[in-house]
């Protein structure tokens, strides 16, 4: 982006979303509106130590790209696919980032970039972009589904995040649907994660291929097992595949059952339906606003509105923009 | 109790819960104390337009009882098991009360006492009573179980009640444990209530004598299958009969992999099990703690306290007690 795209006296937020696979960066404007964005592979081969350099080094690189002065930037935010003790700011669990962890990385890497920096979990973030100018304008009660290869969920209450005693709420994707059902990625049998994730949808569909039913996933997939996705599955099931449709519908099945749990648990006023598996739009919002109207309780099941998230893969970005913004005061624009 | 009994100057708080059977009334001081209580059956052929005057007619009494003046009365709260919509303060949801929904019910008994009067769900007043000299003293961040006929919980986040965006949060013994389980008292399958609720763990064990098997909890109920409840169930398993134990073992693990779930949404610092199952104590207190620290994430189970209530029945009245005192400013003596 050219420097004159950046309005004069305007602020704005440096936001940073590491994932497995890609990172992304965002400059963030305080109408959530995203003026400049980049995006490279997350770096796996970092030593503990060099993390912060890293952080430090790829948030340098925009704010030279934006050709921004520091006095134009409120602040950075960072977000993980990770749990942070917000008690002392430090990761204490994050799988899918090495040597990310005991860090208090938003400390640190503030202390080097002369820049306020706070550092959140994606899930969070995602819910928190989505309430301001998402799906989720206006609610102040809600729960966020990000449907990747887990299931996380953000969580707002009485129009604050809730992060849980040490940061670690919202684990959603680890309620127990069936307690003798099949091993998920976390060592224990039926979680939800285990029959409704990108991962799951994916297995079970490779699994089904690999087994000689016919399918037009395979097609899809340029003829290769592996690469059929949980995108795959809901492709050929649009299109008919009657192995696909089977496949997605039992994981949607599944899905509906967690939404109406939680609901029962939060009596939300609103659930958000995100991440990849949510660009399946009505395949998944019909069936899952279906199952809740029957399982959960009436009453909640009448008040709930469930919708798909409306920011794509810009609601994290634009959610810790938000996020530093009200946390330094300065007044957003919408 | 007599006028002594009451210190002079000093304020109290008439707090009544109403269940399904019986009525309870106590006068509660700053300190959290009971100084008088009173129990009778709840009256069930009320017409709804005389439900606040039956109310007002319980609460005179004991004010007539207690000798007080309305002067010394900080105000009342009604306990009740149900849903109330705290915008409007109506009751929306209260099967178990003959003809209390749709009512505004906290205003009309105000109005016709002339005192402050509060209501609230009685699973929420349990949280707060617990909260406040009970099990879960200066924790801010947690959920409290009342295990009972059916399965409520009071959910405490950031050291504040959470109600859920209409009241209806912490319908947990509605989470779906099994998706195609047996059938729960809602009419939908594989709710938590329908394998480790009292009245689920008394269905089992009548059946199971009822079919012939032979068992210590038949004598232990007089003879009279239909006397057998869950109680019975624990004792007998206490005693080393061998089908009580594994109807026990068998609820107790749905319990365990409910709260796990809960664990896993919440974050909680504390789980507390109240209500008539948790009279059972280390019976389902040692399982409930294995399995959670077995199936719930690792960091949030390793961070849990669970324990049992303290307060026994008493929370209820308790709880509703420091709402009144805190929602009119009086200082709390503990």
């Amino acid at each position: 982006m050219a420097r004159t795209a950046v309005a004069e006296g305007k602020r704005y937020v440096i936001s940073m979303d590491v994932g497995g696979t890609f990172t992304k960066l965002a400059l963030v404007d305080p109408a959530g509106e995203v003026r400049q964005r980049h995006e490279e592979p997350s770096e796996h081969q970092i030593a503990g130590a060099e993390v912060p350099q890293y952080v430090v080094g790829i948030v340098e690189r925009m704010l030279q790209d934006s050709g921004l002065t520091r006095d134009e930037v409120v602040g950075v935010c960072v977000g993980i696919p990770g749990v942070i003790d917000h008690r002392t700011d430090v990761i204490i669990s994050c799988p899918n980032l090495t040597n990310w962890e005991g860090m208090p990385l938003a400390k640190w890497v503030g202390e080097r970039l002369g820049l306020p920096t706070y550092i959140e979990k994606d899930a969070n973030e995602a819910a928190l972009g989505e309430r301001w100018i998402g799906a989720g304008r206006g609610i102040d009660d809600l729960v966020c589904f990000t449907l990747g290869t887990g299931i996380g969920t953000g969580i707002i209450l009485n129009g604050e995040l809730y992060r849980g005693s040490i940061g670690g709420a919202g684990e959603i994707g680890h309620i127990i649907v069936d307690k003798d059902g099949p091993l998920c990625t976390c060592g224990n049998p039926g979680c939800l994660e285990s029959f409704a994730s990108a991962r799951a949808i994916a297995g079970t569909a490779r699994n089904a291929a690999a087994s000689g039913e016919p399918t037009a996933m395979l097609e899809l997939a340029g003829g290769d097992i592996n690469s059929i996705t949980a995108a795959t599955v809901f492709a050929a099931a649009r299109a008919g595949d009657h192995l696909a449709a089977r496949i997605a519908s039992e994981a949607v099945e599944y899905l509906g059952v967690g939404v109406a749990s939680i609901v029962n648990v939060f009596n939300p006023a609103m659930v958000i339906l995100g991440g990849g598996i949510a660009q399946a739009g009505d395949q998944i919002l019909i069936p899952v606003r279906q199952i809740v109207r029957q399982r959960a309780r009436r009453l909640l099941a009448e008040h709930v509105q469930i919708v798909l998230a409306t920011l794509g893969n810009d609601a994290g970005v634009i959610g810790g923009a938000y996020l530093v913004f009200k946390e330094e005061g300065v007044a957003l624009q919408r």
